[in-house]
């Protein structure tokens, strides 16, 4: 999985039936420093993840297990809502330059949605 | 998945029998800001985009759900066909350059072709 | 799926057993434009393409089923030969720039191998 | 797979059912050599694999196979704690630098937790 | 499929239970003109492959086909030993420098280890 931001969301109309009333959100992926990496994608939702928050998503197959039956064609999803994370400046600091702790708080925990 | 726009169409005689009647569209994955990204594919069509239309794709065995059966041998294919979509700049500007509100705006929205 | 040019062939001796007797050959993916964009790869060919034709090629466990049963351990395969394909200059030139229509002529089509 | 070095882990308290209770870790990859490459991962881990220690980890639906069943929603997901590794200057010569044997040691071999 | 060279191996106590016994390989992609390309990985061999071997493997869940039952966590294997290969220049021609037949010789065919 990697860590990423929601940053926006897909309106469509025309899709294929199974996609049906799932929320398509636009998110970019971040390294575990907070940076934007990589291309943005569409992810499908299944946890109620909102614009501005950071989530995990998972990518291929798996990515339509929280749908399951039916069979959603999707290969991006949203799987949690990243509280905070923590990368040891001991652990990478062998072969990167060390830069100190590095604590990504996200705000406080929050509820849980889903149950 | 991934935004893309239908740029062209592939025309072959010799293939797979699973892939007759099947259109065969080639697509350029965009990014959110609407730019080229990576390499165009050719992905299989199962809801009617045609030339010049934006949509969103998924990779994978996924792409071969809406011909479930028989399986189709793909591995990209439009589900979805894109009114608009929306990136909000406060949650893109955490770790880009702020760029105001950027919404894709690709025409009015359509009648459904497929249910 | 992504198109490709047919370069050369492996010869294998010691293999998995289920790769017996199918053909072996190394592809060379192509952008749209006709050039060759990315690293060569080994694909199974179950339709008689040759070197020096253009096809297009599937990733992932997609590339055995041709082959179902058995479960043959490939990632990439062949699924079917171009006979040309066009690239819309309209719906390129958005982003890109304009080059006038492209269209991929290879050949006359060629009679159906495989039915 | 690949070889990567655990640097920190993930606090997640919405997330997908599936996950309740399966530890999430960032991990980089790195290469033979021992160099970081390429982006970190969030990672599910099966085997008690603790931050500083040099794993490898398997890519896809594959990732989730040590938690089956129940069908667990990840891509990636650590499947083995790396006692050492070791590269052959004379393979590794033919098209790179000679480097002299590398060998990576990574501590004396722990005892086995899971069975 | 891809071409690489098998450069090392990795010694491993701790790790998910279905690998036990299988060889894990640490292998190098190579291009079809023999140079080192992308990153090394760690692959699954069920062919007896060895250091110095130029080899061919899959990605994907397809790697653990050879090893069914049971369910292998791997997401990369090595399925045959590359006696040769050759790349014909006027395939290669077309968008390429033209570079002269490249033959990639690796030694006369070994006796097949499996059958």
């Amino acid at each position: 999985m990697q860590l990423a931001r929601v940053v926006g969301d897909v309106v469509t109309t025309i899709k294929d039936p199974a996609l049906t009333g799932i929320a398509l959100l636009v998110i970019q992926p971040i390294a575990s420093s907070g940076e934007a990496v990589g291309r943005s994608l569409v992810a499908v939702d299944s946890i109620g993840a909102g614009v501005g928050e950071t989530v995990f998503f998972v990518r291929g197959k798996e990515a339509s297990f929280p749908f399951y039956p039916p069979e959603v064609p999707a290969d991006a999803g949203i799987v949690g809502i990243v509280d905070h994370w923590t990368v040891a400046p001991a652990a990478a600091a062998a072969n990167d330059e060390d830069r100190g702790e590095r604590t990504g708080a996200l705000g406080a925990p929050r509820a849980m949605k889903k149950d």
